[in-house]
């Protein structure tokens, strides 16, 4: 809540600086005004409380109505919010708060797409770490409102041996005694794998998780016949929204998708004032 | 550059927290190695510094090696960098620095393929404000390595007049005498436009730039005929790739482009370990 | 806005550090007082707000009355604010409150003379980037509320190639041609000359804004009838308030004074408190 | 030493923001010069240090010569210093290298004059807490090197009872009494007092040190005799540079003199690029 | 003030990170509650103000009754505060909350033990520099609290010649001269002295305090014999509890222990969630 | 590292803010000596990075030569550090480079003698959150180096249902049902307990680990037999030195000790300058 604050304040730095040359010169100090925010397309919504502190920002009377929330199902026209406040703040904080709205919504509208793929199926849809940096936060925020689930939020709060690792290392079945034996209690222990081979290595390590690398369809049905239930399984690398329903058909656990959030695009959302 | 290191700090607190479980267990503090960073695709780079800055802030000894410039347009499987340094530097930093380098060189990819479609005309082609909020000056970076030009970076390097600010103030004329009556000097003045009789009306204000607004091709054509080179004519809202060259060749000076930030995808890179 | 908070903020820290001694010693944390700010001689007022952002940032219940509001003209013995909370804030934030009102109103005062010797004529009369680090934009305000305008803020608003960038590049209209090709298109670019040949070579580049560095009226004038009009004329350097009408009236555009700021002195402000 | 460092990186961002459009078209990223920063009239230089940092902060590599240090007295035309690095790095840290300079210098040159004013004499010439809010520590420092001493730095490391202090409290003795029960017992304490019967009410708290605040030169010399060596004596407010002397003789200890800093006019320092 | 807020939301991020995983997801978002803050051992109650801060962080709404101030006797299973707010908010603040009230009380309740140890003697008992770095202002808050006083806050607020100044400076009569020469005027000179002979070269030199370091009973009285009024005597080093109260009664002025807070423990207390 | 970098210069400016006083006036800038750090007791060293980095802060040409690392046992006497460098540096670093090492060495030492008490077992030692806030980092850091575990670092990276949840919640099988179905896949989920009732519950909820809570010696032995090795076995509470051994032994998994960091008392650590 304090890192949402202090990113807006960022960005409202960034934005207007040492001032709205435009606005300030046109619009009176005192003016109140409404303007409203508007759908361009349909999407799913994430980050409307961004958009409103940005305008609180710049008027702490700033007020709001809205008939939606976060994760409501938006078509294109739909009235997003409707805002009540000094002018200025509404013009000079348009851009900033369109910005995180339409990034935000952005996510949680493709990630939407991707959890109805897999509805009816127990697997678990969760992100990656290939997020925006300085924005991690705020776009497993908006995954979550999509529909989908947080995989570790860094290198901090989740084990995962992967390929660079294993090669430096030199075995998997070392490198997970090793780590289990200093890792702290309340996590479980992942590896990546890339063939059937290291499956089975991993499987002996007693390993709670395995993540399938970038393996096709065939693999990784013979790597979920292998496993039998032994350890969770996570696949990752290369799927698409064609290979999602199928993939997560053959009884594995968990699908990590990069594309959530490193190619999620803007949505398109514009502001109105009303005089 | 100040604000570069500062947006790397807290790109790596992000994402390593209170330390890298995994990296911190299996590999010794002292371990040297290589790394090196290809493409996983074709692309333009953009970002080299960034990535570089990353791995330097976790090991202030690491060096580096690479033939290639931001700017380039390189092929997938092209080393793009070899770094030398701590091994744990190399895996803990691997994410963020990856991070940093797949946004901007998406940026600069998609950049270039809209720069080369207005190739051979006389039009500059620009971004907008339609960026990742804290990362503004990082994305305008990107633009100019792809080979367009930059924009206003926010409200205070630059006037201009938007639809919202002629609904709230009342007219082209006033608007623009009294924004030209206290702006610096050194600014010019742009007003936002969406028909024929707005041109007129900005045309007789006396502004320095006419922004044309969602116009089609027919508008635009007409208003250049109108204009006749009294204004620079800038084209913004409703450009794709496919309408860009007819648009580049009616005679307008510039086109502005919010996708080249807000729809770029990240490129695909990886790193991988040599020992 | 925030930037003055967290200006405000580390004056005070500055001054009250680990604890206000003598305040903290004889006052009761919840006692009540008023206080009044006083005008020991005549002057333009400006830093109303941030004297009270001071209070406030010690007790957030402090309220105040006042019948001016910056820019107004305050004589010897006027009571510029009067301020009712808590007399522990009062006491503390009575130093840091007349400091910024003491310098902003000393730069808004010595503005005010420069400006009424320009009255009647069409100059405009700027300040220059001769400011304290860190108070720019504070400055920048109270030469505004004196009734001058601002020149550029920094060197990221304005194109200003002076003698040191000619020096270095070698010729007025090379680097006119360079600059213009590369900047934004909503700046307009200015060249600084300091002789009738660099006016000429600067007309000939096509510049939009000349400045006239230390020349003389007769210099001046000379210049001023050789541009004809086909550029703006800013003059600059060298100038005072027993020059300034004169050259007022020589046909030039705007007068550049750094002695706004960075030789502007504190006027005479004191607190009474009242009990 | 820290606080100074983040002082210049305020300022260079607050005057390169998102870059030196200028000097980033004109100059070359990797050229190298030289530039001499030369005074423009007599002076007594402060702040050496700070303009040195500046460009290093923009060059880690620059490289400085100069035969002068801080207290130095110089004469207009001397070359202050001479710094070798990247032509860009010069370009762009010139404003600000020299508002630190100039401010600094300027502080130096008016207490040395101060200072030499009371030469002979045992008075000790203090600064006050009139500064530049956020600019403290750096004016104290130019007070020392224009050779005067300093008072405390704020409200939390000297005990100053001062006139709002004694109205609110009631009473200079039990104000003294009570200051001294708590304050720490490496602090002296000091009563301001504004006429005679409150300097022998002072006399009998037994405090440290007495301020004559705003007396005339009879009433100081009847002070003097009545304190008669029982405490330091401090003389404040309404001195000048004509009327330092004579007080200086009267046989008090301190003057402190806000017009140190509040009244310090920035001197005149120019660069000059060297081709 | 400033300072603690800024160390209640670095202490608040460090606990919570990127979220309170078991209450997110346990508890609804607008559920109140009421929690109460438990004595589990008797203690002297400190920091309450900052255990309140913490919730208000987290819920700006959140209200509080207490029975109890700062500084008040609390026996085990007294209800130390009742706080009414989120629930999520009171379970997310609790182990941020309490960290800093056992910990302050903690120090508050040792100071209390050493301060009744000296009752009725006229001598000063006083905190040192051997704090948590980061919590000076906070742990000396706390030795008030007990009812002892503060020496200096640090390096800046008081002169203290140690016995490395002594060694590297070579002589106590000279360096006592030197910094009274230079230091403020508000300041008085400590010195700090192993044995007799020191004691003897202090007083000469007309030092406002002597600090007897780790003497025992015997030395110390007839260094007080010795210096016979003509300074304060502080003892410091080597005191515990036992020793206390005979070394008061020696005739010095102040004891400074460095246990007060380089060894408290933290009192146990705890939170109860009431449903 | 970055963290700790803040913290060192948030404890330099907290000690010596506008300067060192004492060492500025009688120690000339340029003088280089050695010190050495002395260990005044046995103890286990922990934050001799810290030390370190307090001293290179203040001069960045600051070596030194030490036999030990970070876990030694080290005697009364031993000489825990050579530091050569600014003897400025060296005087005004020392007391908060004791303070660091003072601290983390206490943390360190206290842990050692519980790890003894545990040893031949295979329970794990483990901290709690109970740290000085700010401080998580550096404090689990010197668990670690005493070379016990670190539990989780805050509430963001392990899921722990603790008494007032489940009051909150309304049941163990429920809340544990309820937090697994959202909580990220690598991390196990574990519950506190605090009767055999409790435990039963807890076990049928298929959780991963029981915390045994203030639970007596037969009360825990009563647990392990109804778990029988279906959940790991956490007891916390009521632990002393006295009883760890005979809790290590009766077949739990880990221990969770608050006083290895809230109960620490800082070691005793000196410093004397060499000349």
């Amino acid at each position: 809540m304090l890192e949402n604050e202090k990113l807006i304040r960022l960005a409202l730095e960034e934005d207007i600086g040492h001032g709205d040359l435009t606005t300030g010169s046109l619009i009176d100090r005192d003016r109140v005004a409404q303007a409203v925010i508007l759908a361009k397309e349909s999407m799913v919504l994430a980050g409307l409380h961004m958009a409103q502190q940005v305008f609180i920002a710049l008027d702490p009377a700033m007020s709001f109505e809205s008939v939606f929330q976060d994760g409501a199902e938006i078509d294109k026209r739909d009235e997003i919010l409707m805002a009540t406040g000094k002018l200025r703040a509404l013009l000079s904080g348009e851009r900033t708060a369109l910005n995180f709205l339409q990034r935000l919504s952005g996510i949680a509208t493709l990630t939407r797409q991707y959890v109805n793929e897999v509805a009816g199926s127990n697997v678990r849809l969760t992100d990656t770490r290939k997020t925006i940096p300085g924005w991690r936060r705020l776009e497993k925020y908006a995954v979550k409102v999509g529909g989908a689930y947080n995989h570790r939020f860094g290198l901090y709060d989740g084990i995962l041996i992967k390929d660079n690792h294993i090669v430096a290392y030199g075995g998997i079945s070392e490198a997970v005694a090793r780590v289990r034996k200093s890792c702290p209690h309340l996590l479980r222990v992942e590896v990546e794998v890339s063939g059937l081979n290291q499956v089975k290595e991993a499987l002996e390590s007693g390993v709670d998780i395995i993540m399938l690398d970038n393996m096709d369809l065939n693999e990784i049905k013979r790597a979920v016949n292998v496993i039998d239930g032994r350890a969770l399984i996570e696949v990752s690398g290369g799927i698409t929204r064609d290979t999602l329903a199928e993939i997560a058909n053959t009884g594995i656990d968990i699908i990590s998708v990069g594309a959530l959030t490193h190619s999620a695009r803007a949505v398109d959302i514009s502001m109105r004032v009303i005089v």
